[in-house]
């Protein structure tokens, strides 16, 4: 369980939902162990981020656990994380998805693109996973960006940090989409009045960051931004309209010491902090009683 | 391309076929990388056999490379792996098979079923691998000899080395296959007799080996035969009227200095100079051309 | 929690305790770590034991968990263990504890001695842990079977698969205790008839085994038996009276692809369900309500 | 020995004394190896120092070895660093100490500051260590800093790079210790002339520095500064009167390649450099009897 | 082979050569198999680079393979090097070498500097390399760039990033050579009006990034240039007259997820993009032939 | 220092001497990390044999160190290994040579060979190491007992547990030398009378121990003996008149939890306590100076 989970879902405005998905990967798997070592890892974080000079403790989410995965069956799979999302949607709850692979994104937006009409998507990313199809399959990790921008339209997404993809993915992004490459904290700083307070969904691929700072990761990328950049990026969410979150391709079995899990553990701890309602965590009267 | 192999597949006897099928696998994935680590420590390996006095350059066989995997479409995958099979039986050549998960001898046994009404089939495992389903699916690793045996008939399975397994799968076991639980060795010598010149597949999940000895596979299980013990096994496969083999179920990401590969690998230079037709060897003037 | 784990306390016989103890370890530490690897790794093990045709789900055992452990305090973290042992043997439940280092035998032992004055040892290790001292401290990991010694009398201690130590443990061990050098199975056999239905405490540390099957620990000595012979000495528990066990000196970040910790986990299932009373065993309807 | 270390004790002005206690960290232990790793590394750099222009045969220093731990008990391997750290004192040299946990640096700096009654004491840590009481215990690493304001008094803790902890932490450290969050370089420099002639008790926490570039320790904290940042702090030392000096939390175990390891070696280096007093640096004929 | 080596050598203007020589390295050998293991992480790269917006299609170069090796002769492995890099360059081509020990760079600058009288060379390192001689041998990795100078020219010598050496080293670089220590970006900058159109070697030890962004190396250095600092400084090469190139001490067992291994890969497909002369890549039918 | 080295070199009878050559090993290099390895696992070893019932302090031997390796230069190396041995047979000395690769049995054996007109030689391997040439190369680790052969003749070569190598090599070694392929326990055991009191030199290739038991070495090979069965062979030498021993081929980078190392390690005590003359040995006053 995240550390500081509550322990009734009721009551709980967050809900932090494992998918372990791991079956598009041809090469170097390991995403499925990501959300179980996120959660082990967290009960060495504080509760309290300096940062944000918020707790924990003042937020009421809860920790649903693993998605369960058919390995070898990609639509049931999706299928499942579909009526996950749904469900926790209808009741109001915002979900912050910890991947397994990138294409666990594409159900979560597609549940929050039928309920918000307006959703825009932001993503962090080095690759642009534009391509229409990748190794002759239409979902997939290379491709779930283009069947994103099939459901928002192109002109909902924003991407940032891009680094690597084939040209023909980089023409696309700079004709269609809000494309930023290599750099993610000018641009989004420079986008927030653009996106006011229309509903956001937020997908972070981790390996966004440089593999010196995140390495356990299957396709690492060099020449990214810091986890301090992105832990700034992560900062200003707080000022947006946030409607869903992912955080994906952490893969335990290529890291080091857990220096990448640690990562996202963090970047799980101040998003939960970062979106919680002002005017909730401003009355410690009625946050108590979530504690 | 493993050491020795022939250039020309029109004259080759026997082909090795690498089948990197790990889709089913729900934790610790990483057969994938097993057929082309075998390949790689092969290299290292003598070409000659002091067990047989026999050399691979008398054996005329064919590195046919990997069968491409679909990861998350089981169905697709075994479907062509049954393609490769049964072009490469159709035209009058032994494969030997190189996993990947052992889900892999399904297709393979099925497509030898259709050439040789009798065949029967010897697997060594430490695994009774006898579930009707698991997880709720009924294609998997740990369901595989219970498809054969709906395929082949109870009574034409051969198990040996089986040291692990559900109460149901033991007392169907040893109800109604030819079920050699805990050694290998003796029971296959008892069998040679009564097996005679029957067409049989051999069917080798390498964790039948002690975890001291194979290390890298998924599922390790203690207590089992040596790699010395196996490697008289197979030297036995001289005797018999194989007509097909794989081994399977090595994870190189889990192996220590590469010890399984090379045992692996070793393994099937043994099956390759033991199952080639004496007669052939016999005439170094016909074997002469396949150098 | 153990595979197979009852939830309830009170009809449990049979109690697992964790003892995470690694104070006096001088050179890398680990065991620490044994208790909690050992549990998740049992999760991949089947209930049932072909070798005793019997399943957990026959045996009414309770996973406690583990005792919280006082890093830089050995007397404070010793006394906690005998506290949680003699609460365990007064409810009359058999306690199988799982190390950490080798010291958190003696409070065992010593709560056991108090209850059953005629209590005997078996000690299966390849160091004599026979010295009076160890680097100037009385407590240690290496003095222990000596401090046993004085509590219950050297006659009382019976050692097998001893390997290594100075001259003088060799010399006290041949001239005082029941010391079987080098080889565990046959003297273990030899001595049944003698053990009688006195009751027997067993101390196993892991190291016993081979450093081929064992590595994870962290003194390994070569030339020690196989994984397969202690499987066979764990076997023969069965017939004597045990009325506590432990197994110690696993250390998994010194082990690979966590073979040593799965031996340690199978020993563990091998021990409860061969310890466990043929007449409950033997009374399905009664062994029915503990599933 | 650290590399260029004299053999002269009496000579020597600055003193290496390896402090590999271990004994509280309850997670993920390791500690002990960093004062002999440190050294082994330290064979493989420069004597000289490009950014100080200065070599470590200019300079007096003696490499003592390693203070003996006794790992079950807390309260004497502090009792014997603190008598290690009154004769170096006494004897009027500077003491550089190698940790070992960050619990070293209490007898430490209680032997200073029985020496030099104004003393200060310099923390750079991604922790505030401020915790009252940890576990239950009063002496951890993670109260350490909390025991020195009780010795030295709060105004006299000056905290850089803090960026975890307990709100209580935060709020004490910004109410009465000079507290300066997350950044190193600029409070540090902002500092300088405040501090004065002061004596100066430095103590680095290698947790400070991002695990990108040191993730060989015990609780990396994701988001800190470079290597090259801590470089440049340490390089302001010889402004300062720097009478001891500690770096502590490498734990090799943990480390890749020994990049963390390597880091800490060249701090020590130069620290040495640059804490060696200039009158005599600026005396080649004196520094060079101590070649 | 490389991804998107031409398939004619006759066409091709740029030759990858391997170099895996790694006879002189004293300590954690490994360069040997630096060449393959970047071949083979290159797979995983995109043919398109978004920094040059250009394509290896449009880049007609030929991956020739590994120089043969002798281990235990250092003579007769240079002069290998030395026959294959003059051939090369006879045809007109120009030769990008990976390495392999940093010593590979010797008979390359040689070879170009018979053939272009008035050759610079440009040396991305942490180390000076301008030792006479090192543990008694003068060819050697830490001696290289000292033989350099005696060939070339010490004022043809630009050397950028140096961190380490000796002092006598520092004091031969400051007065000699075009030195540059510490930064690489802004000396490379200044640099190049001045280089102009002169025909320039450029010589990369990977170890001129920080440890944190190229841990798989033989002597790692702290507080290094970051992978993007030495990225940018690639993209700079287009505007000088390249005439060879080679980067060197990649060495993959001391690597992490390959890290190291993927920025070499990235880095050579951004020195062949950069350094295609412009006018063929201006003109795209030209270049169509070479896909 | 191996553990209970003496510390007078003029009254060692035993000298323990370290050849970290590590030249012509073209795959997989680090036999120069053996003698320092296994010098460092020595410390956790007793310097008492319950085997022997001997301890180290009854044996006046001396460990000499490593002998200077010149890593691009066979011949030079070759040389230095040669000098040291000539002046430590000269002294009367016996060697015990730790590798390195096996070329360093070489000058050691031609040494031996000088003194002892009769000299015979064991070798134990995996490999039976009599190829003429070896990638073009007559000095080499595949090379090495050809050479041998060529100088103390093949009648006087006895070849134990060789399991791999060319058909010509087992074909010379059945017709040439005393070649005991796959076991070698028992027909060392029926050589011992034929081998009587001549002068013998021992040559122990680590991997003839099967991989299990041994990984860190640079070509393992399935299927040879258990490290019990080379420890009972070792025993057999207190039988011979044994002038001289080496043991290589230890890889520590390759090995796992240093099992391998103490393997050799206890190998080393064995040898040492084994050939240590029982006439010596028998009198404890004469014993008592070396102490």
């Amino acid at each position: 369980m995240f550390i500081g989970s509550n322990t009734d879902w009721e009551e709980a405005r967050l809900a932090i939902i494992g998918a372990p998905m791991d079956c598009t990967t041809s090469f170097r798997p390991g995403t499925r162990f990501g959300p179980g070592r996120v959660r082990e890892v967290s009960e060495g974080l504080e509760e309290y981020s300096p940062y944000l000079d918020r707790s924990l403790k003042d937020v009421a989410f809860y920790d649903v656990g693993d998605i369960s995965v058919v390995f070898g069956d990609v639509d049931t799979t999706l299928a499942r994380v579909r009526d996950v999302l749904e469900e926790t949607v209808e009741l109001g709850k915002i979900p912050v998805l910890i991947g397994g692979e990138h294409l666990v994104s594409l159900p979560a937006i597609e549940v929050l693109a039928d309920r918000y009409e307006e959703l825009k998507v932001l993503q962090f990313d080095a690759h642009a996973d534009l391509r229409d199809e990748y190794l002759g399959q239409r979902l997939s990790h290379a491709t779930v960006m283009r069947r994103v921008v099939e459901r928002v339209g192109a002109e909902n997404l924003y991407q940032f940090g891009i680094r690597s993809g084939t040209a023909e993915e980089f023409y696309f992004g700079h004709a269609k989409t809000h494309f930023h490459p290599d750099t993610i904290l000018e641009p989004l700083r420079d986008s927030l009045t653009e996106l006011g307070k229309d509903p956001i969904y937020v997908t972070i691929d981790i390996d966004v960051v440089d593999p010196a700072f995140a390495p356990g990761t299957g396709n690492p990328e060099p020449a990214g931004c810091t986890s301090r950049e992105l832990m700034e990026a992560v900062h200003l969410f707080g000022c947006l309209n946030v409607v869903g979150v992912d955080i994906v391709e952490l893969s335990p079995p290529l890291d080091h010491a857990d220096i990448t899990a640690i990562l996202v553990a963090k970047l799980v701890r101040e998003i939960l902090l970062g979106i919680w309602p002002k005017q909730v965590a401003g009355l410690p009267q009625a946050a108590q009683k979530y504690r």
